[in-house]
C-alpha cells in the first residue's frame, strides 16, 4: 500500500505580476493621492468609491458570446448569485472610466448635472507580468459627465497644473500639452486619407500616421516623412512599413507638425489655415483657441498649459480635446543619460462612453494621473522618500517591569511622540539595539535595576550613534554624548529635546 | 430569412451584492479610517498594503483538489501568467489576517521582529448576497506578529480603545471585554467535556456550550443553563437540543459565567479557584492577570477594558487572549425599541497562522475593527454625517463671458474657498438654481451684463433662501436679505462672510 504523501506546505508567495507595499511605500503615496483629492474636491469634484466587480457586459470591450470572456481583465462567472442557472460573467476593472460610465447611466435621474466626480484606487489587468509590470495598480482620475462646453476641458487641465504643484511638481518642472481629435481628423482629410462620408476607409494609413507623430520626439522630422511615406529602415536594419503618403500629402502632416509649441496664437493660426477645407478641423480648431483663451483669463500661460499638435493619446474613445502632462526636467536613466522624465497624467474628451447603456449620447471629459510615474517623479526630485524617522523604542532590561516600560511609552504617546516597547524576547539586549536599528528609531530608552533604584532613564541617540559608528572623530563624541542619563520624570522632554537635535 | 436582432444594451448595474460609495460616503469612512491609522502609527505599526489577489494556495481555508475552489471566495484560474499548463488558481482576499500570514512567512528575514503592521481595505466574500449583506467591505486590522508575550495583547486593547476614543467614542460608551481560549478550555476540562489527552472528544457538546456562553445577554442563566442541559424550548415552541450536560457540570458553567464584570480582581480569583484543576485554565487566568496588571498601569481600567468570561469569539484559530469591543449607548431598532449598539471589533491571539507556511509557530495577536458598523455608530452619534457646504457656485448669465466666471471661481479657490462654475447648457437660468441646490451650495454667484456694466456681482445666501422659503417671518427677510449686491472687487471677501454668517 503506498504511505501518504506528506502535506506539501503552501507557497508563501505573491500571485505572478502582483505586489505587497511596506510601510513608507503606502503612506507617501497616500499623502500625495490625499493632496491631489483637496486640489479635487475645492474645485467641487466629489469623491466616488466603485466596487472593484463590474459585471462583464457593463465593463463592455469584451464580448458576451465567447466562452471565458476573459481577455485582459480578471474574470469569473458568478455561481453564489445565481438561481441555480449560469450567473453573471464578473471582473475587476481595469480602469475607473468605464465603471463611471455604468455609475452615470444607473444613477442618471439622481446625480447632479453636470456631475464632475474623482476616484482613486487600484485596477486589474490580466496581462503577462513582466519586470516592473504589474497587474494591480493605482489609478486617480477626476471626470465631468454632461457637461457639452469645452470650458470643462479647460477646468480640467487647469486642475491637473495645480494638483501637479500641489504634491510638489513646481511650475517650470512640467506642462500640459493639449490637442483636439477634430483637428487630427481635419489634418487627415486635408491629407486625404479620411473621407467624412467613408470612415473606415485608409483606417491603417491613419494609424500609422497618428503613430508616427507620437514618436516625432524621438525620430525627428526626416524619421516621420520615411513612416508616413515608402517606410522606414532603423540604425539595426529593421524596416517599418511607411503609410505610403505622396510627398505633397505627407508635406500636410508635417506642416501639421511644424505648427507645435511656437505660441498658442501662432500655433492657431497655422493650425487654422492648414484645416481649413475641413468643417470637423476647423471645429477642433476653435475649440482649442476656447480653451487657450479660458486657460489666459485664469492665469495658466503656455508656460504651464500650451496647444500642442503633437499630442496624439492612444485611446480610440476620444472625440474632441485630449491632453497630456509632461514631466520636463531630467533624470538619469538605467545606463546614466539624462532623459526627460515624460508623461505622468493623461485624458480627454469622450462622448459616447455612456451611451452604450442608455442610447442617449452624455458629453464626458476627464483625466487620469499615473500614480507610480507621479510617485517615482516626486522621489526622484526628494519631494518625497526623506527618511522618515521610526518609532522611540522602549527597551525591557527586567521583563517582569513590563508595565514600568509600557506606561513609559503611553507617556510618550500622550505627549504625541511616537513610542513603542520592545515585544520580542527581551534576554539579548543587543538583539533589542538591532531591532531599534531595523526600525529606524531615533532614540532608545534604557531602565535596568541600577537606574531604577537611582531613579532616572538613559536615553541612546540612534541617530547620533549611527554618525559616530560611521567615523565621528572623538572631539565629536565628547561633546555630544550619544546616551545621557536623565531623571525619569524628565522622560518626555528629554526625549523630545533629543528628537529636536 | 431571420432578421438580425438590434444589440442588447448593456444593463448599467452593479453585479448582485455589490454597491457604490458616493460623495461623504466615502469621505467620513476616510476620514475615520484615517484617524485610526495615526493611533497605530504612533503606537509603532507600520502599514501594509497587499494586494487583493492572493493564490488559493496561500489562503488556505479551501481545498486545493477540488475542482473550482470557490466555496465562500471569489476564484479563476489564472491563465495569462501560466506556460501553457493551467497556471494557479486565484481568489481576491477575503480577510487582511490571511494576507499578513503570508507576508510574516515570505518576508520573515527582512521584516522587524516583532512585527507590529497595519492594513485597511476591502475584502470580498462569495456569498449569496442579501438585503444589507454586501460581498465587499472594508476591513481596518492591526497586528504584532512574533511576539509571545500578553503584553502585546495588552497593547492591542489599549490601542483599540484609543482608536475608538480618537474617532469620537467617548469614555464611557464603549467598554474592550478580554477573555481567554485557555481559560474557557481549562473550563471545559473542569466541567469533563475537554480531555487534554483526547482533544477531538466532546467537540460536539463543547460547540454547543460556547455557543450558549456568547447568547448570556439575551438568554438570560435560566436560558444558558437548559442549553448546556437537556435542551431548550423557545416562546415560539421551537425546540434547540442541549449538551446533554449534568447538573454538576452545568453548575461549573454557570459558575463561569458568574465571575465576568464583578471588578477584575473578583473576576480573576473565582476563575482561578474554577479551573484550579486543569494546567491551560491555569495559564490563561495567569494571562489575563498579566493583562489586566499591564493595562491598570497605563490608565486603563475596568472602566475602559475589563476582563469578561462572557466573551467567545467565533473564529477557531485564536488560541489564547480574545477580545471584543462593544458599544453601550443606546440606539432605537427598526421598531423603535432602544438597545445596546453591540459589538464594533474583535480579535485575539492566533498561534499558529503562519506555521502553515513555514512548518514554525510564530506568535501573533491582533485586532479587526468593523468599519462599516463603526461608521453607523458614529453616525447614531451625530459625530459624522452633518450638512458638509457644496461649493461655491458660480453662474453662467451670458456664454461668451465664461473666460470671466472660471476667473472668478478660480479666484475663490485661491484663497481656499471651495468653488465650482456650472457647466452645463446655462440656457434656462432655473436650472442652474437647481442645480446649486442639489450640490448643497451656499452661495451663487451671479454677474448678468448689467451687473457687468456697474462692476458689481450678486450673491445669492442659499442657505437662507432655504430657511425663508421654508418660513421665515418677513421681518427676518428684510433683516438680512438672501442676495447681495458687491463690487467686483470684494467677491471673495463678501463670500467668505457670506459663508461665515
Amino acid at each position: 500500500m503506498a504511505q501518504d504523501k506528506p502535506a506539501r506546505r503552501p507557497r508563501a508567495e505573491t500571485p505572478k505580476g502582483f505586489r505587497d507595499y511596506f510601510g513608507a511605500e503606502v503612506t507617501e503615496r497616500k499623502a500625495m493621492l490625499d493632496a491631489i483629492a483637496t486640489v479635487y474636491h475645492r474645485h467641487g469634484f466629489e469623491a466616488l468609491e466603485t466596487s472593484a466587480v463590474e459585471t462583464v457586459e457593463a465593463l463592455g470591450k469584451f464580448l458576451p458570446d465567447v466562452d471565458r470572456p476573459n481577455e485582459g481583465v480578471f474574470a469569473w462567472q458568478d455561481e453564489a448569485a445565481a438561481e441555480g442557472k449560469g450567473g453573471d460573467w464578473l471582473a475587476l476593472r481595469y480602469d475607473l472610466t468605464a465603471p463611471l460610465a455604468r455609475v452615470a447611466a444607473q444613477y442618471r435621474n439622481d446625480l447632479p448635472a453636470p456631475y464632475r466626480r474623482y476616484a482613486m484606487g487600484p485596477v486589474w489587468r490580466n496581462e503577462k507580468p513582466g519586470p516592473g509590470r504589474f497587474r494591480q495598480f493605482y489609478q486617480c482620475d477626476a471626470d465631468t459627465v454632461g457637461a457639452p462646453s469645452v470650458a470643462a476641458d479647460a477646468e480640467i487641465c487647469a486642475m491637473l497644473a495645480d494638483a501637479l504643484e500641489t504634491v510638489g511638481i513646481p511650475h517650470g518642472d512640467y506642462i500640459v500639452r493639449v490637442n483636439n481629435r477634430k483637428v487630427l481628423n481635419g489634418v487627415m482629410e486635408v491629407a486625404g486619407i479620411l473621407t467624412p462620408d467613408d470612415p473606415a476607409a485608409f483606417a491603417q494609413e491613419r494609424g500609422i500616421v497618428l503613430r508616427a507623430i507620437d514618436k516625432i520626439d524621438r525620430l525627428g522630422e526626416g524619421g516621420v516623412r520615411a513612416l508616413i511615406g515608402a517606410g522606414r529602415m532603423d540604425e539595426s536594419g529593421d524596416f517599418t512599413r511607411g503609410a505610403g503618403l505622396s510627398e505633397a500629402q505627407a508635406d500636410v502632416i508635417l506642416a501639421f507638425m511644424a505648427a507645435r509649441r511656437i505660441s498658442n496664437a501662432v500655433t492657431l493660426g497655422a493650425l487654422g489655415d492648414l484645416v481649413a477645407q475641413s468643417a470637423t478641423g476647423r471645429e477642433g480648431v476653435e475649440e482649442l483657441a476656447t480653451i487657450a483663451r479660458l486657460l489666459d483669463a485664469q492665469g495658466y500661460g503656455p508656460d504651464r498649459i500650451v496647444i500642442d499638435p503633437g499630442v496624439v493619446r492612444g485611446l480610440g474613445y476620444y472625440t474632441g480635446p485630449v491632453f497630456e502632462a509632461e514631466l520636463t526636467f531630467e533624470i538619469l536613466d538605467d545606463k546614466g543619460r539624462p532623459r526627460q522624465f515624460g508623461s505622468v497624467a493623461g485624458g480627454g474628451r469622450y462622448d459616447d462612453l455612456v451611451k452604450r447603456f442608455t442610447g442617449q449620447a452624455v458629453p464626458a471629459t476627464g483625466v487620469s494621473i499615473g500614480v507610480d510615474r507621479l510617485l517615482a517623479a516626486l522621489r526622484a526630485k526628494g519631494r518625497v522618500g526623506g527618511t522618515a524617522p521610526g518609532p522611540v523604542v522602549v527597551t525591557v532590561m527586567d521583563r517582569d517591569r513590563m508595565a514600568d516600560y509600557m506606561a513609559m511609552a503611553a507617556e510618550l504617546r500622550r505627549e504625541g511622540l511616537r513610542a513603542e516597547v520592545y515585544l520580542g524576547n527581551p534576554k539579548n539586549f543587543g538583539n533589542q539595539l538591532k531591532y531599534a536599528d531595523r526600525r529606524a528609531s531615533p532614540v532608545a530608552v534604557i531602565q535596568g535595576s541600577a537606574e531604577l533604584d537611582r531613579g532616572v532613564v538613559i536615553l541612546k541617540d540612534l541617530v547620533l550613534g549611527a554618525q559616530i559608528a560611521a567615523g565621528a572623530s572623538l572631539e565629536e563624541w565628547k561633546s555630544r554624548p550619544a546616551q545621557v542619563e536623565v531623571p525619569r520624570a524628565d522622560l518626555v522632554a528629554a526625549v523630545r529635546g533629543m528628537l529636536a537635535s
